[in-house]
């Protein structure tokens, strides 16, 4: 079976790994702008989320495409999926990445309420969990066989794998900017008592950090 | 008047300036032996913690001297003048360094029990500041005249001048370790409320980061 990563994961100097006050305008809540600075200078990112050529090779462009290497499943909490909130009201929201998202691999997507898988070009097919975490987790190492599976966030859900001891490998990349409030990653999570530790930290744009459990 | 700055500060990946369960044997708590490991890479805390020659030049010892530039007086917190708690039993706690410590200009002790001066070697004056943060800070600057004071910690007296606003300038090390519970540096500071950006960010043993206000 293969490993639980995250991967690509920004955070700020102060620990947000989202700003306060999500909505469709700001999917990532306010104060977030620079959060992920360092990955729109990578070509994989400029690529995939502009649909642009450019950017530049060096240490944040390999942690870039590192993360996609050898996934197998991903793992989404619902914020992740949309800005839908409580029972679906309808099926109108198809994520935000239009009709073929970067995934290319089946994507678990961890909801309170039913809904019909989704399935998009690409290769991309949307499952809808309601199972919980462990469920999922279940689920998309099945459908990864022997590759591994990507959380992919957000906040919440990469706190709820890493509280049950569930996630393998952490790619932080700690970008130099303030966040001041919003979703702290790692408040009250005690990860040396989890069994985690840095196996790796280098400088790019952001501060790669590697976290391994064991 | 010179400006007020913290220097030097280590906090751990998950944001920790100081572990838990802080006791004379472990004056800054527990699973922070790592936490300075980048400041005992460089000449300037060899020879000050150890009285050692040895260390390396570079980005490290660059931010560890530059800490000592134009320091006029310090403020301290109790704790880290020592492990007293309470009203001061009898005078024979002297501070954690010896007869000559490193400081050479006033030192202002944040307390709630009064006690007299204490004047040791090398121009070292600790005296002990009843009156609360902004108290000190009067005094400190008075002392300093054109110099900077230098806020020294720890956590809690860190995080009180912040929320005030009173601090121009912190450099943090951030160390690549992880600490897991203890005392939180920025906890429910919103630093980008209170004024301050990232001016620095560069890679030693530690990352560097430089913050600064309006």
């Amino acid at each position: 079976m293969g490993k639980v990563r995250v991967e690509s994961f920004s955070i700020s100097l102060d620990g947000y790994g989202a700003g306060a006050g999500q909505d469709l305008a700001n999917p990532m809540g306010a104060g977030v702008e620079d959060l992920h600075g360092w990955a729109m200078t990578t070509p994989t990112f400029r690529r995939m989320v502009f649909g642009q050529d450019g950017g530049a090779q060096g240490v944040d462009e390999d942690f870039a495409q590192r993360g996609f290497r050898n996934i197998g499943a991903w793992i989404l909490g619902r914020n992740m999926f949309g800005p839908v909130r409580g029972p679906w009201p309808n099926l109108d929201w198809r994520g935000w990445w239009g009709e073929n998202p970067p995934y290319h691999v089946p994507i678990f997507v961890l909801t309170h309420f039913p809904r019909e898988p989704l399935v998009m070009e690409g290769d991309n097919v949307f499952q809808f969990v309601t199972g919980g975490i462990h469920e999922a987790l279940r689920l998309a190492q099945a459908a990864a066989g022997d590759k591994d599976v990507r959380i992919g966030g957000g906040v919440q859900t990469i706190r709820e794998y890493l509280a049950e001891g569930l996630i393998d490998e952490v790619h932080l990349a700690v970008s130099p900017v303030l966040v001041g409030q919003g979703e702290h990653l790692l408040a009250g999570l005690d990860l040396p008592k989890l069994g985690y530790k840095v196996a790796q930290h280098v400088q790019g744009v952001a501060t790669h950090v590697v976290l391994t459990k064991g």
